[in-house]
Parts: structure tokens; sequence; C-alpha cells
């Protein structure tokens, strides 16, 4: 089990995702663990990540399932391969599709946790689906496809 | 035809959601408005709201794909209603579900420009569709179900 976040891995040249990247200052470095076969990220909102007020805005929980997504995608991958997250060549991935489907609205004055697991992987795509609770209640869940980084679109 | 933005005419109360809420002052603030039976609204990324560098983050495509819809859904129902969207009671919509397909990475430095239509209005729910472009290229399409908000969650 890694003790470091995923994305505490990335290359430098690719952490600069504003859901992700531990270099945007301005954004919301998420990180996510694995715990078993799932995967989990914990956020806390801030104030003004709101909706209707007392709720959080549906634009962040997406953000996050869809971050979280690509980095279990490439957790999984590495696992596959059995081999640690900082080892070469680096896996990243790419949202092709995000589906979020929102139960209720979610409480701002809580911890969100998402927990994902892996449906698919299959050649460079893979298939993640995350459920995202506060308070323990299941208050959405998404089902992201993502692909593995075309390589003419490093930099 | 109203010259005024949709979102602009959301009571106070509705009006703090960081993507299209005109009193939160760190949010998107986006701003829409019909073009005939489109609706439109443009909106200019910030360096910082990055996924890889030189493109933008999925989930803030996907954060604007949302807040429009629910906008564009508010403002369907004023007009089949035909009345201005400063009357009483309001519309005010909740997302339940929303699917966003990336066709191809979105270049930061553009303004985006997300045009939706409204697909099917039925009772509470309006669905709406929508293409968001930059520099006239096609880079992703939402689909987003809207319900309107419960009076019970009014604030």
């Amino acid at each position: 089990m890694n003790i470091n976040a995923f994305q505490d891995s990335y290359p430098n040249d690719l952490a600069h995702c504003y859901g992700c990247g531990s270099l945007n200052e301005h954004g919301h470095q998420i990180k996510s663990y694995w715990e078993g076969d799932e995967t989990v990220c914990r956020f806390t909102p801030k104030p003004y990540h709101t909706a209707i007020p007392g709720y959080v805005y549906g634009g962040l929980i997406a953000s996050l399932i869809d971050c979280h997504s690509t980095g279990t995608a490439a957790a999984a991958m590495f696992r596959k391969e059995n081999r640690p997250m900082d080892s070469l060549p680096p896996f990243r991935f790419l949202t092709a599709s995000l589906k979020v489907d929102y139960f209720k609205p979610t409480p701002i004055d809580s911890v969100l946790e998402l927990r994902a697991k892996v449906l698919e992987i299959k050649g460079r795509k893979v298939v993640v689906e995350v459920n995202l609770f506060a308070e323990n209640v299941k208050c959405a869940h998404g089902e992201v496809v993502t692909v593995q980084m075309p390589d003419d679109l490093k930099v």
C-alpha cells in the first residue's frame, strides 16, 4: 500500500491541474489513496463552493469525481503492472466522458468522501465508478471513462 | 428578447452559486442569454483553470455546462409562460444528472462559447443539450437533466 497520495507522484509537468495538481496553488489539490480495492479521496469544500446556501454546487462535485477518477485510473494501471506510482514511464489519464447523478443536495459543512472502483481496464481505457458521501449519506454517483493521454499531448 | 443575462434575474437568495451566482465573488459568475431558440454563454478561463498546461480542466467545462443548463431551463420555463425572468414566482432548477463528453482538449487561451437547446420540458423536468466551442471547434458536449427546485429547499 502506497502511503503517498496518487497525485504526489505525478511528474511536475503533469501536476498543474486545477482539480488535482499539487503545483496549482489556486486549485483543489485533491489527494487520493488506495483502501483495499477502492480508492478514497476526502475533500472539505470552501464556504463559497455553494449552490444554494448550505449545499455544495454541482460543478465541484463533478470536478472531484473527474480528478479522483483519472487518479484512480493511473493508480490502477500501476497496480496492474505491479510497480510504484513514481516509477517510469508515468501513466496519466484524460477524461473522455463524465456522468454524474445527483441524488440529493450535498451539505457544504461536511467532509466529502469519494470512494471509487475500477469497472474496466481495456487497452488505454479505464472506466471508474465513484460514489460521493457526505456524513455517510450517498449524495452523488459518477461514472467516468478515462483514456491514457496520447503521447503527442505530452508537455 | 431579454437583454439582461438570465442570472441577473435570480432572486438574491438564489444568487450565491459558485458557477452562476452574481453575488458569489469567488465564483465564475457566468452570464447566459437567448439567441433565437438557443441560449449562449461565453466564458474566458483563468490561466489556472488548467488541466495539462495549455488546456482547460474538465471540471470547469462540466461546471459551465451545468450552470448554463440550469439557467437555460429557468429561461425556457419563463418563455413557455410568456413572462419576463424577473417576474414572480421565480423558476430555479437543480441538476439531477450531468453527462459530458470531451471530444478534444480545449485550449485555455480562448473564449469558450456554450450553445444550448432545450430537448424536453415535462412537468418539473427540463432536459438541456449543450455544445461547447473554443475557436469555433466543438470540444465538448453535455446533456443535463434539471428539475425544478423543491419548495422545501427554498432558502
